[in-house]
């Protein structure tokens, strides 16, 4: 589709870097009727430039699902430069989009294909005393107010075991009716550099959580940073570890449940809106 | 209304206070076919005690506008523990609205009429650097970002220069439509205390600037206290104020637009977002 829409040649590729609240988005694909933030992208493009080519994320994020640092290619035609571009952009989107970054790249770029590493974040509010502690309404899009209490150094041990090339299947959202064509509907491919040995092996450079106090309370922050991941993975990452800090389930359990490379064996999945997409790293 | 829907005897005067982030609301009060805080308010009551008043608030707020602590009070039949209204309501109601004290008081409280003075809060993001900064879109709805250099002692003058008891009518909304009924299509009475002299007459005890090192930048905090508050002019006085800062206005204009009893010798309505009520007082 974006093909067909876009004009030939096409004379720059371009690198947009981008910030969004995903509360008020059906997430980043386009889909018809829904307000996505691929789509807001693409139109803001269409109102500056007056071409419409569909921005390609480094990957998709679910509805409520936030970005600090998405990065989005796409080529256009129009010689703008990119401190205008981005100028422009910024004053058409509605606020809930800031795009942080214009560059003009290399034409072979592609937000998804060329990228190296990406880093997610998952917040926590810890709600100490069990039930009944009051989320700030300022706060709730942005933290899983989680109210039971939490054994963080359990959590940072099953943290630590996610580390190292591992097949991620327990921790993949599963949709049957997509269930023989792979692991989930939108299966992120294993970023350039790592060849695919099985579609849902995946590389775990860096899993850890970090307390953070604030004025709302205790946050606890889980970034992992990898080749790849699988549709809801790093929610799934997350509910399983915060079953393992409230007692549920112990941190030995982790290598067992990658083993039995069924979903059924992981947690529950943590909730989109305390994902964040971090960055995305390029060579 | 709500006298109609309500059933009679009511036992219990209810005092609610409660904090919302006015992003997704059309304001306080409710209309048909928008989503208000009241409306919310009154349809969780419904589900939790199959009663519905309609909830008094100590004042509306517009649409985009936040609470920290709003109040607001109803009649109940239902005699239900206060701690169990509260967590009933905050279990039914959207996480964006949070019933952060549930209280019984005497029969003749009203969340308005009872109340002797109110704080709002403003929040400008003050972008030193002049146009072109982005204001993060997690921070977007709940500050104004101002794109340009302000002179923080001259604001500060501005803001001593409206305590004491004045007419601010020049800082009232105005309605064509209305204008024979008074200065605002919804004025807020003076609060209890404070017989009325004229309908534009409040007393502001406190107005002053506090500016705030954050993660995201400098915030300037503006609080004001008062016994009662014109439609928009919170929003008004900020307006003028921020011309003083950007230097189109000297302080010392501040007498003089007061005693013009006229909107249009006062500054622009800044921004309903950056505006929180932050608490009423009763005795």
């Amino acid at each position: 589709m974006a093909e067909i829409s876009q004009p030939a040649p096409a004379l720059h590729t371009w690198k947009l870097t981008l910030a969004y609240d995903g509360t008020g988005f059906s997430g980043w694909q386009v889909q018809p009727g829904e307000r996505t933030v691929q789509g807001e992208l693409q139109a803001a493009l269409g109102r500056v430039t007056g071409e419409t080519p569909l921005p390609q994320g480094s990957g998709r994020t679910d509805a409520g699902v936030h970005a600090l640092a998405q990065v989005a290619s796409f080529a256009l035609q129009a010689a703008i430069p990119p401190a205008n571009l981005q100028r422009a952009l910024n004053r058409t989107l509605p606020a809930s989009i800031r795009i942080l970054e214009a560059k003009i790249e290399q034409s072979c770029f592609h937000a998804r294909h060329s990228a190296v590493a990406k880093t997610y974040e998952y917040r926590v509010l810890y709600e100490r005393t069990g039930r009944g502690e009051i989320c700030s309404p300022f706060l709730a899009p942005y933290v899983y107010a989680y109210p039971w209490p939490l054994n963080l150094n359990a959590m940072q041990q099953a943290a630590q075991a996610f580390i190292g090339e591992h097949d991620f299947l327990s921790f993949a959202a599963t949709d049957p009716d997509l269930a023989s064509r792979g692991p989930s509907p939108t299966p992120e491919p294993a970023l350039k550099r790592e060849p695919l040995k099985a579609p849902a092996i995946r590389t775990i450079f860096c899993s850890s959580w970090e307390e953070k106090k604030t004025e709302a309370g205790a946050l606890l922050i889980y970034r992992v940073r990898g080749n790849g991941f699988l549709h809801h993975m790093v929610r799934n990452l997350v509910g399983t570890m915060l079953d393992v800090g409230r007692g549920h389930l112990p941190a030995q359990a982790i290598p067992g449940i990658l083993a039995a490379r069924a979903r059924a064996a992981a947690g529950p999945t943590a909730p989109a809106r305390g994902l964040f997409l971090h960055s995305v790293e390029y060579e």
